[in-house]
């Protein structure tokens, strides 16, 4: 094979979503600085950049948000489906079946070709994803999933389908900022099969299915949850340093949520959502977890292995710690991650629309010419 | 972009599974020509030569026939689910969010490492679409789904569940070299989706939905529903030649099912479908769409544009007449093209499984620099 089966010097699309510079730890929005973006917009403002090359007026933004929030309630038959599913089946499974049944009830899932009409119904699906997150939260828990309100945001509103109180400022902003960082990175391997997908003239649901598919995987979004369950096995900021040294030292593990095979310098994401676990932390008087990453990344950063192949801790590091402190349970951290993905999966499906079967070569290496014998002679 | 975006150059992996050369209408399975294959083996013979690169002997072939049947039935919650569904959803929308549901009751779903458990529920999974598929037929029906049988082969087990009735053997034989037919084909972009998402280090369930999800364009697993749909608008035989005439000379549409991407010369699979075709037409003295789909072909390989392009019929086209032929309505042609391609598809996964992530390059055309500017000042 001419480049390890990972494609990597392949181009496969234009775009102009978004641009990362990993030398320098530089990451855009169609332009804007993630830094800028991250702490004056809400995630509806960059659903709206990704679509439309620009950021909305109030008005424009006011009426996306409430176009998502309106139509984010999922069909009863849906809550049914997720109501009999196991408790332990992984949210992710949930996720991907529930967006996948969904397509069911889209008046306009079978159409193919109008790139309005996948955009009305990527909106839609941003709002229902954010439902079906917090409403399999409450189902695990034995609760009554809570209908979404027309008068929120999308961060709002999960933070408020979680408990039906009235959200909690801090915990909107922390996860807001969440949603903007993470709502779009190029061509990522779930981007990319989101992509596939769409080039096969197969309709938005498929590919955003296919998207949280491969999102699932422990190598790609899977690793926010693999950080904190690293903390959580460390379980206090005493223990980092004997554990580093018996784990990382020893080169038994690596750590999870440090190093990117794209930053190769700080990922921006990361020093922004440790500011918002500050201000968790600082709001809520409990900053355990954080001391263990902070602590664990100084130590590796005051090591020379790490020094010398320019790891960092990237987005899912620093996002693992948020996304606790917001209340959420480990096997959430991932249908989290879509929740915001949604934004930059879409933006790209509808980008691939009536774009070329995208089908790479194998090269064969098994026998040829082999004599065909029958069974009872085998 | 380097490659028109389709990564046409591009290799991906070294694969053992099958070999086609385009040029001279060439295909094999590990070595084995498919006109030997399709008139000498079984599914579930197919099934096993592409895990373990050789044909089974009878006992392994009796084993594995048995432990596919003896999984194939589905949970009574998956069944409630398509009941739930509105009777019109796509077949591969239903059969998309069966699948991903399945994995909540597979008992190594999230067995991730482990390609020996990856094969077993690949074998589970292969049993399952058949139930699914023949389950929905029935569901949207009005009739009650029909629970496998232990004794049956995977074409006899369908067959049956159709209708409850002992399977007819010619239906099951053109069934059968349907499947045979259909189980892989190198790296097709559903092929390639379920790569991209095992890449990620995802669960086989994962990567089948994504198969799925691809196989549903209408430019990949559509174009065999496109292709009866085509027969039957043009209805009988001697509407051809003026259909042809309106249609295809004023370039206004192109003939579904004829033309592919690989085969420049005769899609060796396309002849031996037609022989079943006839064979089907023979036992059950109805031949109006064979005659229909002959007559097209006749007619395009008459004309100059046809001929000088290399266009010649693709499995689709005949496919198309033969599933039709089994009573299968349009619909449920793509789940049946699913049907078969799991076994090249769970192949694909089990080899990709430890690989590296799959993550081409974008190539990023939009703005740098951009100022961010307060909402109330755009």
């Amino acid at each position: 094979m001419t480049d390890r089966g990972g494609l990597d010097g392949a181009v496969v699309a234009d775009i102009s979503t978004s641009y990362i510079d990993g030398s320098i730890g530089k990451l855009i929005y169609n332009g804007y600085a993630i830094e800028d973006l991250a702490e004056n917009t809400s995630f509806e403002e960059i659903l709206f950049l990704l679509f439309n090359e620009r950021l909305p007026s109030r008005a424009e933004y006011e009426c996306l948000r409430e176009t998502v929030a309106a139509k984010a309630a999922i069909p009863d038959a849906v809550i049914a489906m997720m109501k009999s599913l196991p408790a332990d089946t992984p949210a992710m499974a949930v996720l991907r079946t529930a967006v996948s049944m969904l397509s069911a009830f889209d008046p306009d899932a079978e159409n193919l070709s109008d790139k309005e009409a996948a955009k009305a119904k990527a909106f839609r699906l941003t709002g229902q994803i954010t439902t079906i997150c917090a409403a399999w939260m409450r189902i695990v828990d034995g609760q009554v999933p809570i209908v979404p309100r027309r008068d929120l945001s999308v961060a709002e509103n999960f933070v408020y389908m979680m408990s039906g109180d009235a959200p909690d400022a801090t915990a909107c902003a922390a996860l807001n900022v969440y949603l903007v960082l993470l709502a779009e990175h190029g061509m990522n391997a779930s981007t990319f099969a989101t992509r596939v997908v769409a080039a096969t003239g197969s309709d938005l649901h498929s590919a955003i299915v296919a998207g949280i598919s491969a999102l699932k995987g422990p190598s790609h979004g899977g690793a926010n949850s693999e950080a904190m369950r690293m903390f959580l096995e460390i379980g206090a900021v005493d223990n980092v340093a004997p554990w580093f040294e018996a784990n990382i030292k020893t080169g038994k593990r690596r750590i999870m949520g440090i190093g990117h095979r794209v930053y190769k310098s700080n990922d921006p994401r990361a020093g922004i959502l440790r500011r918002h676990a500050e201000a968790l932390a600082e709001s809520s008087g409990e900053r355990k977890w954080l001391d263990v990453a902070v602590k664990l990344e100084e130590t590796a950063r005051a090591d020379d292995y790490f020094v010398q192949r320019n790891l960092y801790p990237n987005v899912d590091y620093y996002s693992a710690i948020v996304l606790y402190m917001l209340g959420l349970d480990v096997d959430m951290f991932t249908p989290l991650f879509a929740m915001s993905r949604i934004a930059g999966w879409s933006a790209h499906v509808v980008a691939q629309m009536g774009g070329r079967l995208i089908r790479p070569k194998a090269n064969y290496v098994g026998p040829h010419d082999r004599e065909f014998v029958p069974m009872d002679e085998r």
